[in-house]
């Protein structure tokens, strides 16, 4: 297997970038003091968490069951289920328990807690269960100083699960786009938290671990006091909506997509490839970020970016690259058929979702095809 | 299995609502007096294609050459791929041939035919091939007056290859929503496909098959003189875009994703669901259409509409409903912790992609489970 022989449309990790980026995270979190719980959601692939695990990552954070299935069966323990769980997804959630498995839920009402408790007590099960905390507004969990944090916590207690602590994500970091905002919300990330968990042990009860993260704010804290790990997930492979936000450079992107191009429209200036939205995911996530990148920024079949060229279309199977601003009417001559091209993505967990693997390239060019699981 | 039961998220279909849109399309187009020939990159599931060909279908459309594998293995043979031919998937294409099945590929220049005809003269193999002709500008194709038709088809037939007619796909039709418009542009896509048979054939070129088709010029098409079939594919399920391009109601809709209420913002009026972009794509189609329907209109467990609740917004596994206009400060009540309900998607090609398989829902109310594959 070479890149030549490649199939296109095929996802590529390029290994020495992916291990950069998860060295240069790790570093970061060792250096603050804190333990790092990598989220997995965005590679689901056994190699990729392997190298995280190898680097000093303790546990990792899944977005689904089967995420926690995948990777218990693969040997790693100690897994936190960051989306609150519904009531119909505990049978599962016990089986993991019953197998082994160290898995933490998530919650943030007490109509969620009395689901837990009483199924819990039917199955003799003590469930460690974790409190959501809304740091930004952005989604769910219980703001710091809400009235309804005590009850939730109680809740859990009397009712004999094991309270194991707070967690955290200031998804809306990705809205910004300068280190002072990111330092500024890393900050509001760190302190609600922890005030939370403030609140909870002045009135008596447990909380062991205060979790937060985001790659934005993981890379922009300044100092984590009070926190006992992080979570992050997409700085493993990095994308374009994280180069936006400004905490990588495209030449960090670890994940591209090779494509061929397969015709032209010349007087428009567009080479026509074979990845479209099938292949690129139909996230568009810098549409509204200072720099919009269309579905993604061509670079050469070897990972260089090639200056100004997008791909400004797609449909299911067809992608349309063409130069921004002034068009290139020597497209053909640019881009004759049979080319191949690398389109760093938008959104690395949108894009990576949309094949059954990746194929990873180690430094020294030997290729690798590396299983992901897809569906719920 | 029944609904109660099933994991979420979950892609449902509603096997009525897709046997009735099957029938109208297979009877629409046979009272147009034209051969139907489904596209099934829409459900890329064989029980849902088996419905198509038992109603009447001739032949399949494909977007990628996994298709035309897994439906050859399925015992269909007429099969065109209607993506222009990356000349490194040659081989691929000729390993179809070889093995029985009838694939016709597509071009639209003379740098891509001299690959074809180079690659079937080396394997002594006569490729079928249609001309790809752009009818809106929308992507690829020659134009039905352009200069470049006859070298391209020249070459092909000089090269010994088959020509086996030309194929056009308005795919500009998904940007209008009246009656009138689509009746406009279906009938830009009909003559400019004939136009382009009507100069082959004058230049003594053969041009069997005249192939044309998107789910709304087939819908609106008055007449269609001079073209042999259509092909068309996501009338199959149909979706929020097309019910905005004006050619399905809502009720129509056969694709669903089935989620589980997991938690509430009430001052927000939010509702927190376990179905996120990846339970819906991230297409977001409606967007710039008449109305945005966000990621998706939300309907009762049992399939009917609510009244103005949208899926406002979604990360990775966590879907925000909540009601347009007014907020629904009475959220948690509507929608206690453990709700089902259905979200009709904005594209079902994108939506349907996010699973490994559907659940079929019978009109007697059984379940089954449709695989599906992914990738390429």
């Amino acid at each position: 297997m070479n890149l030549q022989s490649l199939n296109t449309p095929a996802a590529l990790i390029d290994v020495a970038r992916m291990n950069r980026n998860i060295a240069r995270m790790q570093q970061r979190l060792n250096a603050l003091g804190v333990a790092f719980r990598p989220h997995v959601k965005t590679s689901k692939c056994q190699p990729v968490v392997q190298a995280q695990i190898t680097a000093g990552a303790r546990g990792i954070t899944v977005s689904t069951l089967k995420e926690a299935e995948q990777f218990f069966a693969a040997g790693i323990r100690d897994i936190v289920y960051a989306v609150g769980i519904a009531p119909s997804k505990l049978p599962q959630a016990l089986a993991l328990r019953r197998a082994g498995c160290n898995l933490k839920l998530v919650t943030d009402s007490v109509a969620s807690v009395d689901a837990i408790v009483a199924f819990g007590r039917e199955h003799g099960e003590i469930f460690e269960v974790w409190i959501e905390i809304d740091v930004d507004g952005h989604r769910s969990g219980i703001e710091p100083e809400s009235d309804s944090l005590l009850p939730v916590a109680s809740a859990l207690v009397e009712g004999g699960m094991r309270l194991g602590g707070v967690i955290a994500h200031a998804g809306s970091s990705y809205d910004y786009d300068t280190h002072e905002a990111l330092v500024r919300i890393s900050e509001q990330e760190r302190a609600g938290a922890v005030r939370a968990a403030e609140r909870l042990r002045e009135a008596g009860l447990p909380c062991e671990v205060v979790s937060i993260g985001s790659t934005p704010t993981a890379l922009a804290a300044e100092h984590l006091e009070g926190v006992t790990e992080v979570r992050a997930g997409v700085y493993v492979f990095f994308d374009l909506v994280m180069h936006n936000v400004g905490v990588n450079e495209t030449s960090e992107i670890a994940l591209s997509v090779l494509t061929t191009v397969i015709g032209h429209q010349p007087e428009k200036g567009w080479a026509i490839v074979d990845a479209g939205w099938m292949a690129m995911s139909r996230d568009r996530g810098t549409q509204r970020q200072k720099r919009d990148f269309g579905y993604g920024l061509v670079c050469s079949e070897n990972g260089e970016v090639l200056g100004g060229y997008l791909m400004t279309g797609a449909n299911q199977e067809h992608g349309i690259v063409s130069r921004s601003g002034t068009a290139d009417l020597d497209i053909e001559r640019s881009f004759p058929i049979g080319t191949r091209l690398r389109i760093l993505p938008n959104h690395a967990c949108a894009t990576g979702a949309q094949y059954p693997d990746y194929v990873a390239l180690a430094p020294d060019g030997e290729l690798e095809t590396w299983p992901r699981f897809h569906g719920w």
